[in-house]
């Protein structure tokens, strides 16, 4: 059972234009993101009180506890272009403990040693997406890997969360060619929060 | 008051690749309707029995009783590329009956008489959008008409039918500049049909 699971602008970016060091995440990139900051459930994740409960807190929820691991894209390690470069210190993007807690495969044509941090073990895969599939269940991202998987035909259920918002440029979620199209899908549940305006929509795409 | 109101797949796409006199939506493109074309508003405006009640037909039914007028680039007017060639006879597209009953001004480069289909009207506007926009209400299409609007920011409500289809390619709604960005929306209602598994999706996008 995999699961490619993201937040993608209304217009289909999932990060925006011009990143760069200091906005890893391109122009607008953070806003993607609100709604799951404001969560209960990702301060709990990350040591902090308070937060909002609801819908996108049901979902965040949902996620630590189904996901039994995580295969993420070397860009996504590191935070963006050129942020790790073999160093095992420089994890700044992640911080000394990173939300997982469950096992997490990278993704890289540069394998090293793994790295734990504080319950979150990253593992590198540098023997293609099957290698990574037999172990992993959820898909973090980025995009170039989404699309990976995607166009291998190996994604199982598409959770798109779409965030009340227009990047106008930036990274794609749906780029080039993903395989047999038209495909017509099941779509097997919609969810609403109505805190952030985020949209929470969920696909089968393979029976 | 102006109004976007689109069908997309999934993957962000409003018409399939290889747009062809067989298939003006391109391949799967025709997909996209299905949704409105199951609804007993949608057949009773063609003049047929039966269909779908539910949500989408709601939708159907809205868009009908709302617009006093629709705004239309060329190719949507004439059915594809080539479609149209001046001959006013030639509206395949369309049919005798066209299914507005409302004033439709279309947008080209070669304005030319009014042309009346039992109770819709065509009008060709030459001189830009801002003229179209005094009269007209509900932006009908293509994407290139819907991105001239949206880049001169006189859209003020987006409402998205999201078709439960990957397309994997063709034309892209979100495509080139839009204006000011990154841009938070709005979102003002979601609805959700069982039946179709089509999302329809509405975003204020100016106060």
């Amino acid at each position: 059972m995999l699961l490619l699971e993201i937040t993608t602008s209304l217009d289909g970016f999932v990060a925006g234009p011009n990143p760069s060091a200091e906005e890893p995440l391109g122009q607008g990139g953070e806003l993607l993101h609100e709604w799951v900051i404001a969560t209960e459930a990702w301060r709990e994740a990350h040591g902090m009180e308070g937060g909002e409960g609801g819908v996108d807190d049901q979902i965040v929820r949902e996620r630590i506890a189904r996901a039994g691991a995580t295969i993420m894209g070397r860009r996504m390690f590191s935070g963006g272009e050129g942020g790790w470069a073999g160093d095992p210190r420089a994890n700044g993007w992640w911080g000394d403990e990173p939300p997982f807690h469950h096992p997490v495969f990278v993704l890289t044509h540069h394998p090293r040693e793994p790295l734990e941090l504080r319950g979150t073990t990253f593992t590198f895969v540098g023997d293609g997406i099957d290698s990574a599939l037999e172990q992993a269940v959820a898909i973090g991202g980025g995009a170039e890997v989404a699309q990976q998987y995607l166009r291998a035909g190996l994604v199982d259920e598409l959770e798109l969360h779409v965030a009340p918002l227009l990047l106008g440029g930036g990274t794609r979620l749906f780029e080039g060619h993903l395989g047999d199209l038209p495909q017509p899908l099941e779509r097997t549940r919609v969810l609403v929060s109505e805190s952030t305006g985020a949209t929470h929509l969920t696909y089968r795409l393979r029976s």
